[in-house]
């Protein structure tokens, strides 16, 4: 089969999924497509953003995707094969606590930003600190099958925001299909984030992403699946993890109580005040679930990699 | 300070955890103790366990662990610092599904039992499918400041039933302590598990265990905390991952769906019977949260590394 490349520009993108939207591309299986992806604020935090500019964010403008891009033969019942091929990262991007978002939103109630230059290894956050870069779509997936008007934040069994920090370049994505031609759509590209995104934002940066299309016909998938082509944490590794735990009944509160103390742990270890503690947890350390099985109490433990400390 | 070498037996152990029990040992901080920990069911299920052997398990047996040692100088407030130094392997060792127990307790109904063999580096599953071994305790914790007899199945702050996988040899973990000395015990020694222990057992297999003791003087931590010394995947990352996910607004609900989805995919690719399929995720894949900011949806994912697949 011939296969072509295609264009998604920085203008053929939408706020929210729709399955009604007119198709910015029709595609066929095979395909490659270079998705232009704006920042997740929609441009209105850029390379000389300040805190003044957090605080009036039009939040009717935030996480705007490219596409849709309607793919020929996806039909509902069907997977969509996303196969992530090449990030061209901006090298600019941001991090903020926006206030009642995150998971730690009652006690970090003010707003705060950081602002990053980035090269295609390293953003540094503070003088001795750094995080690797490893860029990836933090939203990407199909239009639902209920018609009408969807947020963008939530994610579904379609995919959508769903701020998986694996889906990087090699790593080959299935997504439900559940409309005709699939409507896929992708925004929101992160240059590093931890598991979990605990504050709510990763390093939000504009990119230019190439994916290339494929189909399973009949998967019955019911929530998306995906395969790294290698490693996903020798990027950061080297030097071992702090970590944190939370112990409990429920597996946010433990999330919570793991996330705190870690906070704690940044001030203590590295005199890192809360807000800075956050927002770094938010972008490089791990959220992983121990144990779920020892009832009635389970563990979340929250890695943060040393080599983020130089 | 001279330190000793000290040794606590099998003889030593104790069911469920109690602060008024005496200790088995007395010890001062830097002080290296060897521990005799015996299997999670208590010798029960042994190199020639068979099915029936696992239906007629005595619950009243299970989860012994082996001290408690008293250090010299802990009091409440205080954190106790336990270097895991070394592990000697038994090389035998089981996995089971436990009716009423485990992640997907309501739809695997019946008892199962795989018993393994294992060398220094490998616990054959099935032929063609071996998993890294890593031995680390999986309970371990002090006494618990409340008086009475507290059952060892959950884990509390203080420690106890923790199953993280990451405490093996070169970790150094932070213990809260709630009494005086301590009451440290150790035991349910596992030769290799996944984050989550889904199937709610690992390769359950008696070991002996040396740790070092020292102590920080009112530490004030409310939960475990550790170290490790370096990389935790590295034994099992090469080859990458396959990965399941669970979408939705509670975690516990999300990680039973990525579950759910792995046993699906092992039967697809590797026809794995889905009580192999549970057993192998337990003892091999690790559960993280990879958002727990997009409301109301979170996503869980389950790592499964293709390394136990030759």
């Amino acid at each position: 089969m011939m296969t072509r490349k295609v264009k998604c520009t920085i203008h053929d993108h939408h706020l929210g999924w729709d399955n009604s939207l007119t198709p910015s591309v029709v595609a066929q299986p095979g395909d490659t497509i270079s998705f232009e992806v704006v920042d997740s604020s929609g441009g209105q935090l850029g390379r000389n953003a300040t805190l003044d500019d957090l605080k009036v964010l039009d939040f009717g403008k935030i996480n705007p995707v490219t596409g849709p891009v309607y793919l020929e033969g996806a039909e509902p019942g069907d997977a969509l094969i996303v196969d992530i091929l090449e990030f061209v990262p901006s090298g600019v991007g941001w991090t903020a606590n926006i206030p009642g978002f995150g998971l730690l939103a009652d006690e970090f109630r003010d707003p705060y930003l950081k602002v990053w230059q980035y090269d295609a290894n390293f953003a540094e956050f503070l003088p001795g600190i750094r995080v690797p870069v490893r860029p990836f779509p933090g939203t990407i997936g199909n239009a639902p099958g209920e018609p009408g008007h969807h947020s963008v934040v939530p994610p579904r069994r379609v995919g959508g925001n769903l701020d998986i920090r694996d889906l990087t370049a090699g790593t080959r994505l299935w997504l439900a299909v559940e409309v005709a031609g699939s409507l896929f759509s992708v925004g929101d590209t992160h240059a590093a984030q931890g598991d979990g995104e605990v504050c709510g934002t990763a390093i939000e940066s504009a990119m230019q992403v190439t994916l290339k299309f494929d189909l399973v016909k009949g998967a019955g998938f019911s929530a998306p699946r995906f395969r790294t082509s290698g490693p996903v944490t020798r990027h950061i590794d080297e030097r071992g993890y702090d970590v944190t735990t939370g112990v409990g009944p429920d597996l946010y509160t433990a999330s919570q109580d793991a996330l705190r103390a870690m906070i704690d742990h940044l001030g203590r270890e590295y005199r890192l005040e809360p807000y800075d503690a956050y927002l770094l947890c938010s972008v490089a350390a791990d959220l992983r679930i121990s144990e779920i099985v020892d009832v009635p109490n389970w563990v979340v433990s929250l890695y943060l990699p040393r080599a983020v400390f130089s």
